[in-house]
């Protein structure tokens, strides 16, 4: 069955049957009441994800618009940045900053690693005069889950302000925004929020509407003063994809009605019997468990075994799609999500398919044994 | 996940996005000559389907209207029917046939035991005058298939015309109508043929129409002789659900596209790995092995389980959902169907989540040990 497909990468994910549907409601024009109201909608329940009174955006952009429009209303050219990377988004963020002349210093912790707050601790004290820290909450290209809390604590001591990239994060993994000291937080839809792709929502506190004020960068499609101006209105400055307003407003709907701490609780219990599964069939994950990202888990092909040569196998016999590694990784990893409108079936879905498609590639297996795994931290659950 | 739902009953059965897709299409005047190209498209491949050159109606009405079409037109009060019972919906047809006043004799074989022929040929040398021989091809309540080659080549020696309910076989099972004999098959939309219900598909021979064309039984909606008028000009005698017939059009084109030898090769897999699966589970099958169905596998509950009570564990927990028993079956069996829109995972989904609820259940299961065995299954057959 060709057609027959379990999307089980970190983004685009897949999306309810009852977002689907609340997208093929009529399209309606943004400049008017109707649109207002939905806005006003949205924009109430994104703040109890997020866990904050800050102001909140959604801009109709994917998530690197998102981390661009953080950037260009916050740095200037030669400004100091400090970038806590982790791996590829890690990355990404800091060559935003690089394309707007910021002056960036990276700690990188290795792919495959947290962030090490006595690291960030120190490097904080040793230059006073840092305007930016970029962090990631959780690193989609290593499956690993940053302290936020802790980097916001460090970060509130000084004048920066700190960006948190929580594109394939928030919606699956509790963020206290405004507890945690986040100055601007950005994510987007189609992750934990269930929908394609195609927004980003973001917020904006005052310490960091103090630097955007004084910002000198180019920006108009990004501009959050300009974004800031229509939201008074409960506009948006530029054309919305008003479609996608309407399915954010019925995800975050379902997101509720599951209740928050259910949804993140669901998220980690697949988290936890996934990787029990990968161990059970002998294979090496790449994050600690300490660090382990509760919505995308990665994994090491067994030696011998290309990893985008079992994605192959998975996606022609089984209709089950991974993602590959990024950068050095590529080829040498895959990557399960377990993100969004996905449940304990996902995951059998994912450890029954990958046991027969490296017992198909040769590697000695022992079939059902993964499966068994993951059945018996359902059920440890399901007694608890 | 309570939205996310593995819907695994004999019918209605999954709805692949390309049908769904299809279905959205603006709705057209069925009096029009877009739709007698639609009819025309479809009717080429449900002759593919049914291997027949006879004439093949599409009525708007589910399978039990399909199969009360066939009575109403060929069944006279007092008419000697023979109707060979393998199970609920064996039993469905006669009593059709007995609401047109059919002097019906039934052979019941028992639930979950098939046609045997020895009975069929002594039956029908006792008494040359049956008019009418009713048959089931796939029987959904016992998950029993039946001979209608052997069935076919004994009536067809007779003056009687078989009629055989194709319901929950066609599309999934091999049917060659003119070969073996079939004077009216009926089949329906929301089984293999992956629509939702609204649409019944029969074809009727000439044996079959010299009869109908006698026939004086009171018919207006069911009238096969109106539909054959109407047909001649590729529309329907009244109203059809031209949304339907627009997703059949995109469901066939799937299905030859597939090539149907490969379409019942699967499903006689899945039903492999299913069984399989049961016996590993130590779980005990209706059905013999050598008249399971390729689409449904009807299973007993443990001792100590309520059948029941396991679907509803199973829906609650993992979204899966099972079929239950009938008749005096009801509580006693569970019937899992991989009927259309399915493929192996569909099996390891079942698999996977019946182990886990037998075991909260308390049923001693080695998790894990039916799905190896339903993956063995698969491997073995990627292998030959």
């Amino acid at each position: 069955m060709k057609d027959k497909q379990y999307l089980l990468i970190p983004g685009p994910t897949p999306v309810p049957p009852a977002v689907t549907a609340a997208m093929t409601r009529p399209v309606i024009g943004h400049r008017s009441e109707d649109f207002a109201r939905l806005y006003e909608s949205i924009e109430e329940k994104i703040k109890m994800v997020f866990q904050t009174k800050n102001d909140v955006f959604i801009l109709t952009n994917s998530g690197t618009g998102g981390l661009e429009a953080a950037i260009a209303n916050t740095v200037n050219p030669g400004d100091r940045v400090l970038a806590l990377i982790t791996g590829n988004f890690g990355e990404r963020f800091a060559n935003i900053a690089r394309a707007y002349g910021a002056n960036v210093e990276e700690i990188n912790f290795g792919w495959g690693k947290d962030v090490d707050l006595r690291a960030v601790e120190e490097k904080l004290a040793e230059r006073p005069d840092y305007k930016v820290v970029l962090a990631t909450q959780n690193e989609t290209s290593t499956g690993v889950l940053n302290d936020i809390a802790g980097i916001g604590a460090l970060v509130a001591k000084t004048n920066a302000i700190l960006l948190v990239d929580g594109v394939s994060g928030v919606g699956g993994v509790e963020i206290k925004t405004d507890e945690w000291r986040v100055d601007i937080l950005i994510t987007a839809s189609q992750k934990a929020f269930m929908l394609p792709p195609g927004l980003a929502m973001l917020s904006v506190s005052e310490k960091a509407w103090s630097v955007i004020e004084q910002n000198k960068s180019p920006r108009f499609y990004f501009s959050l003063p300009a974004a800031r101006n229509s939201f008074v209105k409960w506009n948006t400055a530029y054309t919305p994809n008003v479609t996608l307003f309407m399915g954010l407003e019925a995800a975050l709907e379902m997101m509720l009605e599951e209740g928050l701490e259910n949804v993140y609780a669901r998220h980690l219990l697949l988290a936890r019997a996934t990787r029990a599964a990968a161990r059970a069939l002998n294979l090496s994950l790449l994050a600690e468990d300490r660090c382990a990202s509760p919505t995308v888990t990665a994994v090491y092909a067994p030696a011998g075994v290309e990893a985008d040569a079992l994605r192959k196998v998975l996606k022609s016999e089984y209709g089950v799609i991974f993602a590959g590694g990024q950068g050095h990784l590529k080829g040498k990893i895959f990557r399960i999500a377990h993100m969004g409108f996905v449940g304990k079936m996902d995951v059998i879905i994912a450890v029954g398919a990958l046991e027969m498609a490296l017992a198909q590639l040769g590697c000695p297996v022992e079939l059902g044994a993964g499966v068994c795994k993951a059945q018996e931290v359902f059920l440890k659950k399901a007694q608890a």
